[in-house]
């Protein structure tokens, strides 16, 4: 394939087909007014085209604001879902440019109360021009000693506030809980009452007491985000103080200062993706998830949060399940590594979403689960909390329910009472 | 000031007070279930703090979608202004980590059905840490040679599609036409058929030639959006070359990039707002442009893209008036540099917006006009076009109307007549 096909949802006052041709030119070569220089030859080999047009609903109330000149009284507002592509020669294999092409002026144009893109399907090239995902599932799976079942994992708390020695002593009573990853919270990242350095200092002796003692290596995603020497400097710490794995607030850190990162680095990076109800949340704008991700996982991250079933959040678990599903589908399907991912589940997880969560990711356990009252909260305490978790997610595993499987399981039992009324 | 200061607009079914209490918690030290490490005093010292209520109009119609447990019929939704603040000490001056706080999982807080981000103060300790705008408003006027009015400019279109040499042809006839700001679409980055450094090579010449002939440096905007090191070689390559403008897709980079950039920058850095309409174009949704532009301000942008009165877009004007005022807005009132950049008018721009453009500034003349077919489809051509421009601009600064000054300027009165009907 030598096109970028990219899809999206749109909503129209206008004729379909003109408001997709519209935008397919203000994404390539269209111009207004047509010039001396846009010949034939030239729309031919760089204009972006329509591929398919499939009509919705209509509705009569525009999602999005019109501009001031209103549309007359009964004007429906047409749905389709359409499939734009251009040729890979236009922008070359360049995230950067891609998103400035799929995801760029097309939002602002006055001929849609919608858009949003839904998918995008690139080039072999793409493959070529970025490493990816360093290690992806197996990768997070060799270096925590976890072979199989889902890594159980919890975030760091309060998110900030605490000191590096303060923090060490949340560390190991979660390491005394038997936990296998920890992350800092997206807060957290190198401010002056908790320098990333210090922080690393107090908390990598303690994991590696813990694994001369264990033989198991708990992961810590340290959140490096911040600018680019930064990142760089603190990622060659954690790796020098023996750290297994480094976190960044994509949206914030943003495309190229990621995909640095990831040529530069020697661990996993763990992908938080802070801010990304701006991109989603409006139905009609921004982009999906499976959108979202191609851009991150072709940039190099290991992990991507996913938020969680039955979250605290807004989101639906139908969306939750969709994304957690798009991490683990190859992204070149023909050709190409398949850059996989795993999925973190987060925001209100406890033993309860289990069976529903092992469900959404179609049987596969290649995933992290983080929870914080759900393992904190346990009234057994931290280690009871970490074993109610595993024991659910073993009987989603064995196709036991939680309570049967809870008979047998005190830990689980505890959980059910107390998280799942 | 040792607080970090954002306004936002919310709407929300719950009582403004909880959820505002709830929204401080999930950014600051917060967590669901209080933890012994939570202490009075660590909440005191980090806890955000909900500065002000402004309770606005209720609605009937959440404006985002609400999780799946309904509202009961005849719940209002209110909408409020409302300010919150952090401490400083929360994150330290970290660009990155202020959006994660201000711009993070807030969006996703199932008590809002909308939640935008007005605008943000910051202590000055972020203009220690930022270096801001290199050059600004004056050193563009410096490199150019412009001292007063606006810089009368285009870009190069068709978008894509043209070599480097057909590039330069179009360069060639912007600078006979007596342009004095072309820049790249930013569609246009270093793509295959239109590689930066042989377009730089193929267009310096004609821009060093033309000097040499006017005494006139005509400013020219290459697009290095690209990863980090391209970036940097880009720049180096437009900087070795006598260039004196570098163009990136900011949101495309993100802002560790940009940053990046900057400090290793030694030209002004045009700043392209593509994909803008995603963060904008719900109103309940996303963030004002006051907000955003602080970002990429303090991480050293000297131009800022803020679309045109008129414009072929669906912003209404007042919108486009007032991100180009927020341009011209210290950043620090108190103290610290100006940060003011220049802001760049563009798409649908000809003569006949300058007065409302001029007053949209203030009286202002510090902004960058870029046009497309107002110069390329002047009756007179090119140069016709651009002097029509600058006619326009010049009524303007002496108070005069289009119609009056046209009486002795036949371009600009080409220009209305063909323009403005």
């Amino acid at each position: 394939m030598s096109r970028i096909e990219a899809r999206y949802l749109i909503e129209t006052p206008f004729d379909v087909a003109h408001a997709c041709d519209v935008m397919a030119g203000e994404q390539s070569c269209g111009t207004f007014t047509r010039l001396a220089a846009e010949t034939d030859e030239l729309r031919e080999r760089h204009a972006a085209r329509v591929e398919s047009i499939e009509l919705l609903d209509s509705v009569t109330t525009p999602s999005l604001p019109m501009p001031t000149r209103p549309q007359p009284d009964g004007t429906r507002y047409q749905r389709a879902r359409v499939t734009l592509s251009w040729p890979l020669e236009n922008l070359g294999p360049s995230l950067t440019t891609l998103m400035a092409t799929l995801a760029g002026n097309l939002y602002e144009l006055k001929e849609f109360s919608g858009l949003r893109l839904e998918s995008v399907q690139l080039p072999d090239a793409f493959a070529g021009a970025y490493p990816g995902p360093q290690f992806g599932i197996a990768g997070t799976r060799q270096l925590t000693g976890i072979g199989q079942g889902p890594l159980i994992g919890t975030i760091i708390k309060p998110s900030v506030g605490l000191d590096p020695q303060a923090t060490a002593s949340v560390v190991q009573q979660l390491l005394d809980g038997g936990i296998d990853f920890i992350k800092d919270d997206e807060l957290q990242a190198n401010g002056p009452h908790n320098p990333l350095e210090a922080r690393v200092d107090a908390i990598m002796p303690l994991v590696h007491a813990h694994q001369q003692k264990t033989g198991r290596k708990v992961m810590v995603a340290f959140n490096i985000t911040g600018e680019i020497d930064d990142m760089r400097r603190h990622h060659d710490h954690v790796l020098a103080a023996g750290g297994s794995c480094v976190m960044v607030a994509l949206n914030a850190v943003g495309l190229a200062g990621v995909s640095h990162l990831r040529r530069h680095c020697q661990l996993p990076i763990h992908g938080h993706r802070a801010g990304w109800g701006m991109f989603s949340r409006d139905p009609l704008l921004g982009m999906d998830f499976a959108a979202w991700q191609t851009f991150w996982r072709l940039a190099g991250v290991d992990h991507l949060h996913v938020n969680g079933l039955a979250n605290k959040f807004s989101e639906s678990d139908a969306s939750v399940a969709a994304s957690a599903r798009a991490c683990l589908t190859p992204l070149f399907p023909a050709a190409g590594p398949a850059h996989t991912v795993m999925p973190v589940f987060s925001s209100n997880q406890t033993a309860c979403q289990a069976i529903d969560t092992w469900r959404a990711m179609g049987g596969s356990s290649d995933m992290i689960v983080t929870a914080g009252g759900g393992i904190m909260a346990h009234p057994g305490g931290i280690a009871a909390g970490v074993r109610s978790l595993r024991q659910a997610y073993d009987a989603a595993a064995q196709g036991v329910s939680l309570a049967e499987h809870a008979r047998e399981h005190r830990e689980l039992a505890q959980a059910l009472e107390t998280f799942c009324p």
